[in-house]
């Protein structure tokens, strides 16, 4: 065999094709009807003033034989890494110094890449439901066994759900790579300084890796949800983390992210820090500069004011569309530190015939649980990113059908 | 062992950080001299007027809620995939179908992660010298045995040099994946339509596949050299072809790459154009929509006549370089077809003696050979992306120091 087998062995991912799929069928039929997005992930606000002043600025620059910015640092540039560091993490009282700090184009990349750093007989976990890009990602680098239609056999599966208010449970196997999202993707669920002091205690006694994705941290209010894993007293010695742009100034589009691997991680001798700087030097020629200085612009004083703004518009429909849930009966999680809002299907329908219903009876769009994970089976996600016009339609729509379905 | 191992195997590259080292230690001790870099391989030109255009129109839009784009398609716009297909292939007379090219953000990513696509096991030969990111990205997924200090065992080398005419030789051994580079670097030599036919051949006689380097193809003059593997028939059976805007037009910073995978390239019954959509849309979210409008800039009519002006000024530096060489007895390749020129150390000096005389006596900055592989040994690379102006004095430097060393 000359080919990689492992990709073969994962099955071909339906979720989002499927879900077009349904919503074009349906507008063909119904041409005239005013369907409502509320499945996708993505944003939708444009980028902020001060983020497209520095995108112009550095344009400029790269116009002119004095400024022209060629190669970059393949780690990033200082001025950004700097910026990261204190604006992310010196802000909230922890120390992580530039050279902690690497530079990607998305938490995609750099939580599907940092999985080259281990060995190839690495035991993976993940919470279930979960970010899709974990699993595959490890997939195809022959992780995880085989996939029996619905489990893959060599990995490990934390179910969250109700019954545990969604909080992973600690796994009941030695594993040596943990992957965990706070505030997550999809159940818009966080973990509170115990939950963290617990995986990080976990991970110091048995010498696992925690991958801790911080991708919604900016949709966390209030003090009480750590928005960093280093908050946590020896995490430093024990977790990677991934931060992104993406969702808290809208480079969906942009492609800017960071990833910290603290210094004092170190196993089997080897410096995490030193293999992923020579993983990326390797592979990764650095974000584009003119990106750099449109996220080092997202922690000016006109940026931070204009992206909080935006992240105050979509929490805002998030809390719409959960008290809408709640007041028809259906309980719900997520929406408050989360542009996610998850719940279990009314009347214990399954994802997709939950999905049909709500296509059909309020021409609401919306993702079916189960593409998350076996325990996503049965709920469902809907998503803020969507104008406030839109979500309030949404969710008098939904004021009305639920109650017939409840 | 929980980390991957095959890192700790890989040995430090000191090349370019030890020729900083020397460049400061001379620079210290003799502040007035004027050092003349001809070293990097990165360009110096600003970009493009028509692409600066692009890209402020393209930041304008993604200020308004209207023409925001937020994620892309993986595998690149379409309007990108068009302007490739019809500017790179339909151009020169070759059929490649849009859906057959991806965009990436580099191809140094690329050429790093092509190599997923295929087996732990699968046998891997490269010429020597070669572009490091070929052998040190699978020796990081364990395919090249172990390093004894020159060569890793597991990897088939292919030497170039004076001998052999800078002909790669077929390989002694059975290998699976092939790298091939035309113009290539560091050698700036370039491969006939006889010898990409001979290699066609070859992996259709043996079932390898190519991986084929365009990076430089935009500093081809004339009709002679191939411009793609794809002129010769049969190739979209066997080979991969990876191309680039950073040299073309000066993308380095922006970051803007293809990937051509045939849809006819199919190994043990696998489709590796469908594995490595599976693999982007996994692991990659896509390259920032302004620069892809940026790189399709490129082909509009200002901007190719304003690249082609960038390429012929370097091309012109590159000649003055050869020219020189040859004029004080030191044969020379690239040059030509290349921003690149190779030359044999006058004298048989090694690659860093001659290092230290350029740089003491000339003050100019050169590439030692051995770098870039075994073979590179005794050889010296001078690259033409700098002013013209500072290449001229590097020249009358070069014409008087080399007679005194030849």
């Amino acid at each position: 065999m000359i080919i990689n087998t492992h990709f073969g062995e994962i099955p071909q991912s339906y979720l989002f094709s499927e879900v077009a799929e349904r919503v074009r069928r349906f507008e063909q039929q119904q041409p005239d009807a005013r369907v409502l997005r509320l499945g996708i992930g993505d944003v939708t606000r444009p980028l902020a003033p001060a983020v497209i002043g520095a995108l112009h600025a550095a344009v400029d620059e790269q116009a002119t034989t004095e400024g022209f910015q060629g190669y970059g640092p393949e780690a990033g540039y200082e001025f950004l890494r700097e910026a990261i560091a204190a604006g992310e993490y010196g802000s909230i009282g922890v120390d992580v110094a530039p050279d902690e700090i690497f530079i990607g184009d998305g938490s995609k990349s750099d939580s599907a890449n940092i999985q080259e750093l281990f060995s190839e007989t690495a035991r993976v976990a993940v919470t279930d439901p979960v970010y899709p890009v974990y699993v595959d990602s490890n997939a195809m680098a022959g992780r995880l066994g085989s996939f029996d239609g619905e489990r893959w056999t060599g990995l490990t599966y934390l179910p969250c759900d109700d019954a545990n208010g969604y909080r992973p449970p600690l796994p009941a196997e030695p594993v040596e790579l943990i992957y965990l999202c706070s505030p997550g993707n999809p159940t818009g669920t966080t973990m509170s300084r115990a939950d963290l002091e617990e995986w990080v205690q976990y991970a110091r006694r048995t010498g696992a890796v925690i991958l801790f994705d911080v991708a919604y941290r900016a949709f966390i209010t209030g003090d009480d949800v750590p928005r960093s894993i280093y908050e946590i007293e020896g995490a430093d010695e024990v977790a990677i983390e991934l931060g992104s742009f993406s969702k808290t100034a809208g480079f969906t589009g942009l492609r800017c992210s960071w990833t910290v691997v603290p210094k004092n991680l170190t196993r089997d001798g080897a410096s995490l820090n030193a293999m992923w700087l020579r993983r990326q030097s390797t592979k990764f020629n650095g974000t584009p500069y003119i990106v750099q200085r449109a996220a080092e612009a997202v922690y000016s004083a006109d940026g931070r004011e204009q992206v909080q703004a935006d992240v105050d518009y979509y929490l805002q429909n998030a809390r719409l569309i959960r008290a809408t849930l709640e007041q028809a009966g259906v309980s719900a999680v997520g929406g408050e530190h989360s542009p996610y809002v998850w719940f279990r299907c009314p009347s214990g329908m399954d994802s997709w015939a939950f999905f049909d219903v709500l296509l059909e009876q309020a021409q609401i769009v919306g993702t079916p649980g189960v593409g998350f994970g076996p325990t996503g089976a049965g709920h469902f996600r809907l998503s803020a990113f969507n104008t406030a016009e839109a979500t309030r339609e949404a969710a008098e729509r939904l004021a009305k059908l639920l109650p017939t379905l409840v």
